[in-house]
């Protein structure tokens, strides 16, 4: 490599983002990279003129096995969508111009689907138009739901966080069940994908059942059924946790939050709210049921607990870095790095590369 | 020791009430109890003969180690308070009843305020009616909320989880700082104790700036005065981060989070709900300020999250264990433990004891 590289971040941060940052810096290093830019706040930080030179904040080895552990996205995110070529040509001109001014080969840009667009209209513009520079996305996304990588960085620490939050509940509630019932209801991410919700059931093991009950968005959720299956739970044990997905549907596709009458709660101000799926079924459990209920949402915090980030996935987030910085070096370019599953026992991963057109959002 | 010793978790588990009891059983075994039982979900049920002998569970040390990081109370615990003396006599029989038929020497109860208050009764019942065994208290509370003990065991690994949840909020929400404002309002336990909000405090360091504002229970809430500072606020930075008690109160001393009739959402079966303190600020500031929100509530986790527990909090939790038992074996009854800080820097805590009539709730 003779030139330079430059990456960004876009999308939600997830507890490893900042892993795949630092194998794309080491890789690029590596490669003979003169500079290693980051864009702050992806590519629309990126159309102000804001980046910064890596090498001002990575000094050492050290440096880099601190930033694969740093919580949130180091250069900032964004959610920006590119306008089609045709619709805006300056935009590109725009950025190709600070491209060439900043003497990049390699555009590195990690996130989910919607960054995957990103990359596949950059690529797609430097092909029409003869540019020189070689555009690779990294994937990363909490929700798993990205095609053709066999799972995704991010996915793995946000799983940990919620298997382990929800024993801890399991156990918090086990430990109140003297002679009164409680429904614990939890709700977790992924408003159409329903991996991170399905992470619940990894709490189950010798020393825990895990959720009684799991509702995952792709599959239509009936109230009345969740109901009778609580109740007849309530019959055989005095506590029961069930994890819903925040995206849960009715049949007809309304979310079971929006679904009555009631719960579109007006605030003081005449604004109508949302509550949650869990904050909504724990009032339908206590209206038909009676019993004592709690909700729970895990949150923001399922993306942002870098204090339970896998070990593997901090792991596999640096090497898809890595990957994309080598790939697009070797010529590659409209790319995005998978992770390809080796063997299940013992688990193997390794690196693959596809085709952004088959992956990105349109 | 000649005889045996039973001792009972009562209240709000917290992240080391276990180790407390494994510091009992310990003690108690070193001091040459024959037996060591386990009331089964506190003194309730006590009642109903519900009881364990825990060397069935403990065989070696390394089962009292990870008893000492079990989550939630491995026993179970109640709430339940004794009747006065004099209102009914019968469950004072009927308990020393039981307590002579197991030859027990020594009484031990881990709880907080109320549980306190079941020590303070079975000592003068004892007292009064001449029988031989001891009762003594130890302390357990995520509120730190114990008169005359330094602080409380629990407390220091729930202040943990909160200061780290709270870092790795703010620093979630700096990564999607660009051109947009963004106010999170994290909702922290302590209905009337603001020591857990206070300890999202913890989360200053040179890598975070820790929350903007922070709401103590203790201290009358002004919504107006809020919103402004939360405005001024906004003029300097892209994100204010907000951690509130759930307990915040309005002069007059109600609830901010029932303050507004509209906050009053009656669900759809006509059940008034209160939304918590985080939504309705939320809520406020979204309506008067318009910018995006957030809002977070800890939860359950706050007290449940053994894996963020502190392990000056797990050792300190062992100590007054022990320390309860000794006391009693040495002839103290109606006594409380209690940590005494012994030094700042370095930080050194010891054991003291104190009257039992002098902390319970009446």
């Amino acid at each position: 490599m003779k030139g330079n590289v430059i990456v960004g971040q876009s999308g939600g941060p997830t507890a490893v983002i900042n892993s795949s940052l630092a194998g794309v810096y080491r890789t690029a290093k590596d490669r003979g990279a003169k500079k290693v830019y980051g864009m702050m706040f992806g590519i629309q930080g990126f159309l102000d003129e804001q980046y910064v030179d890596l090498s001002d904040y990575i000094k050492n080895e050290l440096d880099i096995e601190i930033l694969k552990r740093t919580p949130s996205a180091f250069l900032g995110t964004c959610r920006y969508k590119l306008p089609a070529i045709h619709e805006n040509k300056e935009i590109y001109e725009k950025i190709f111009e600070i491209l060439n001014r900043l003497e990049i080969e390699c555009f590195i840009y990690i996130g989910g689907n919607d960054s995957m667009d990103t990359i596949k209209k950059l690529s797609d513009y430097a092909i029409v138009t003869g540019q020189p520079q070689k555009f690779v996305g990294v994937p990363k996304t909490i929700d798993n739901d990205l095609a053709l990588t066999d799972h995704t960085p991010g996915y793995g620490s946000a799983a940990k966080y919620i298997a382990t939050s929800t024993k801890e509940i399991i156990r918090d509630g086990l430990g109140f069940s003297y002679k009164k019932s409680l429904v614990t209801i939890i709700e977790i991410m992924g408003r159409n994908a329903g991996w991170l919700t399905g992470a619940s059931a990894l709490s189950k093991g010798e020393d825990c059942d895990g959720p009684d009950l799991i509702y995952l968005p792709e599959i239509p959720f009936e109230v009345d059924d969740f109901v009778e299956r609580v109740s007849r739970l309530l019959q055989e044990k005095s506590t029961v946790v069930v994890a819903v997905s925040e995206g849960i549907k009715l049949k007809g596709g309304r979310y079971v939050c929006e679904a009555s009458g009631g719960s579109d709660y007006v605030d003081a101000f005449g604004h109508v709210q949302l509550t949650g799926s869990a904050n909504y079924l724990a009032g339908v459990v206590r209206e038909r049921i009676g019993c004592k209920t709690r909700a729970i949402e895990f949150s923001t915090l399922q993306r942002s607990a870098s204090h339970l980030a896998s070990r593997v996935d901090i792991n596999e987030a640096f090497m898809v870095g890595g990957a994309a910085v080598k790939a697009a070096d070797e010529g590659d370019s409209g790319k995005m790095v998978v992770i390809d599953r080796v063997s299940d026992d013992p688990y193997q991963c390794a690196t693959g590369i596809y085709d952004v057109h088959k992956i990105a959002n349109d």
